[in-house]
């Protein structure tokens, strides 16, 4: 088995491969400079912040398919512990352990490899359990803080969230776009909102992850085309699940990340997002999405707040 | 061994228990309203972010003097697996273990008590390992940010970084914030700077943690005139260590966690912000420090970003 | 809701505080003497050895219904790496991370308390996130290994597995013992077969929790009257769940881990040794099963074996 | 670099490859035989049981220079909750985290590999972060139960413990063979004391890892040609550290684990052992050192007892 050759001509067209130099790790991440972010602060209006990660509990969206990539264990290692002695101000302190693409998180550009490759032509082997990422590893993205627009494609469709079968098309991009009353420009951070997180909130986690709506293999081409620099949504494969086409598995973390290097976010909480901008009849605000710099990760646990 | 009555004259005067309802878990963290982040977003000039995270890493700060605190362990549970088959995409997986107030973090209201009390008067005993902290765990703080002043301690000295005995005093506070020409005011998240960080990023840990310049217990006050929303500085312990007076271990952290109820953070890096306060020649900026929403946890690591 | 008079009436027939002396952390491991190993080391006649543990795996037997207590996740820190340079050896390294009580495991006698109380009569209080048990904690345990008693209820009965709803009783426990040729004395490590662990290794795990065959609250009595050094059988609860009796939830953990002091070991794999045991037309062997000792844990993973 | 000549001639010499067939993943240990364990339970005198596990502690051997191997971290996840009701039983529940060579413990035959092979010609990746040793992982190794036999190289000596720099020779191991009066044979798990692990009790972590006294290259073909089932000694690196050879690093794990196929173990602490065992004047015993089945693992904490 190897990848079609459709795969490999988009490959071709949204490649970023030397674009920012031979020594890049960051990608589209390039794209938000001083200027974006200068923009980025002038669209907010009222001040309001809404969080969108997922609570981190042991109770969270994974369901033990994918291995090794575990819930949150939070544990504790001290409780109310006077270390000075009887009397004094007493401490707590916690431990835990998780998957680093577990919750509300970004994947690193070497989350995915194809064909011995990870962004800008390294080698796939340049991950390893010794040290992890050699290159690109999520602590080498710098700030991520830009303008962030919602596409909100469920809520363009009129309906609450869109069904599992449902790739997300660059029509139905366009279409949110202009719902939306914004042009998505260079340096954005996007988040497609399908509204399919709602059934993992409702309790039924299966559901949630399969089957899942999701970005169609056909959307690199649109966020290559409008220089995003990163695409967020709610749902747990990103693309969808099971794929558009047979035995194409993950066409479009391939696109994104090996070819493009565009950070990409999943498991995001959209939902209050999606009701604040419907409010205030905007959909473009300021977003903080800091990774947590662990060194040589494939990814990371994201706190993301959007403030309009 | 008891706190002594000093303590206790201060604690009152600092105290907020029931200021924003006896249901409240976020303490001054209510400071921040939107009107609070409009201003702060228009502090922003350039568009310059300021990265004010530690690296998470094996070889963190922690030296194994804290029991149960742990530097991260990053561990790898897929590398390249091509799941799908042969010649398919390739997907990298990694999973972490450490303690939450390990790096740089935010601590959580409830990781300190004393008396038998956190903040807002509840009981100490609402923290368990059965869930952690019922009240006023991290995940409960909302968004944080606001507005960011560096109060640039050792800058506003002339010295790189303030000796291992230093207290940093009211007066001290005073001197830095004319220095930075910007007035302290509700809301605000007060960055205090005494370079201390220099000594873990020169390789001596122990020599970091000890003895280590710190807040003086005199400056709950100073915060609580000004209704700050938090406070983070770039030491281990946040207060100076070995504590002032003999026998009152971290009564800043009571002072400030649980009569207040202010945040504390911990372990910033504050190098390349007090650089590039005294090119741009202005001391107040966006800040945003985003707890990770872990359920019930009395901290957590926090990677904060300055935009000037 | 509090414990019901005849909870209390068996606790005070079974009740082993003092009888070691108010010193005491090991219990009925006292009864295990050097002439019981000599005996013990005596029943052995082919040789042949029967491991009674589960593979420790993240698809173990936990459901995620007992919080905290994770299944294995194991994880690599160095593959194949060439530490001292290109050509030399090359290591590889795990870590992993899970609940002590997740897979085959003994029960420390702290793992539970009643009344405020764990076994000899101390605190429950001593029981603390620094440190976890200050007393009675499974590295307290001393070497155990003994005489292996098999009480092979199933195939006593002639069935396969005995049903979900089915206590064992002392009468079962008689008929076992019958069957087995053999009698239960002093210092003897009885394990007692349900047969339900073939429903996990089926691939059912939930209904492998519940409900479950286990040990009836009549049956400490039993094991107390024999001076037994320890008890083990091949289900999720030990004891029969749901209970006997409403609202009376885990009495046979506080009979025979805080009164009787006696170790309890769960998800031991016993199929095998039914076989072998059937086969050799003999249910006593050397037993060794060496607790891992974590220091202040309330429970270990164990690899038991039995040599026949 | 490149393995030298010397090495490759020794390895010819001790190789075990296709011995128990190309399928095998067990090496040595397949001397275990029935009649082995039959003899080593004859050794039995006393009955007196001595373990040779370190406690597991945060506070263990390891110092943090080999990554990823971290100490034991013990975690609480319950703490006396009476999960069914106030006034019920309560329980306990602890998590830990650790690396699997770092306390007492057997490095699986999968530990090291050299020119990309492991035991029994199979290719080094074979291990992978997915899963683990394919082959020859911890899990694999059935149980280990047989004779022991303790080389005290250090009481033969008359010396407290060797000093750092020297390498045990097989001429050690024959003067301490002598000493024992016990003939070294098939299926037996030799423990060579050097008295090293004092220097850890004593509390120097560092100097009892380096330098450290232990096994020659030369003692592979000692025990190939005794066909030994595994060895275990008192030092956190096995073999002599630093190496006898310039450049040559690891060569006893190359030799041993990869050519052999022989079960290691390390920081096995003796030195109870090697009194009692004077006292008896008897240095053979039965031994059980039961691997925890960790799935696809390269190595296991192990809790050995020795019987004598």
């Amino acid at each position: 088995m190897s990848l079609p050759p459709e795969f490999h001509d988009i490959a071709k067209r949204v490649n970023n491969w030397g674009r920012w130099g031979s020594d890049d790790e960051r990608g589209t991440l390039n794209h938000i400079t001083d200027a974006v972010v200068r923009e980025a602060v002038a669209e907010v209006r009222s001040g309001l912040r809404v969080p969108l990660a997922l609570p981190l509990r042991q109770d969270g969206v994974q369901t033990g398919v994918i291995p090794g990539r575990i819930n949150p264990l939070h544990t504790m290692v001290q409780i109310n512990q006077e270390i000075f002695g009887p009397g004094t101000v007493a401490c707590s302190d916690d431990a835990v352990t998780f998957g680093l693409q577990a919750a509300t998180h970004w994947d690193a550009l070497t989350h995915v490899s194809h064909s011995g490759r990870i962004y800008n032509g390294r080698p796939a082997a340049t991950v390893t359990a010794h040290g992890g990422a050699e290159f690109s590893g999520i602590d080498t993205t710098g700030p991520v803080l830009a303008r962030g627009v919602l596409l909100d494609v469920a809520r363009a469709k009129g309906v609450d969230r869109l069904p599992g079968g449902h790739a997300v098309t660059p029509e139905d991009l366009d279409e949110a776009e202009e719902f939306a009353g914004v042009t998505v420009r260079a340096g954005d951070i996007v988040l497609v909102r399908t509204g399919q997180i709602q059934v993992y909130l409702a309790g039924d986690k299966p559901a949630y992850g399969y089957p899942s709506p999701g970005l169609s293999v056909r959307t690199p081409e649109w966020f290559h085309a409008r220089d995003v620099a990163a695409v967020a949504n709610d749902t747990l494969t990103f693309e969808i699940f099971p794929p558009e086409f047979e035995e194409l598995w993950l066409p479009v973390h391939a696109l994104d990340l090996v070819e493009m290097g565009m950070l990409q976010g999943q498991n995001w909480n959209l939902e209050a997002l999606s009701t604040a901008c419907a409010e205030a009849a905007r959909h473009a605000f300021l977003l903080s999405a800091m990774p947590e710099p662990f060194v040589g990760a494939t990814g990371t646990p994201v706190a993301p707040v959007a403030v309009l």
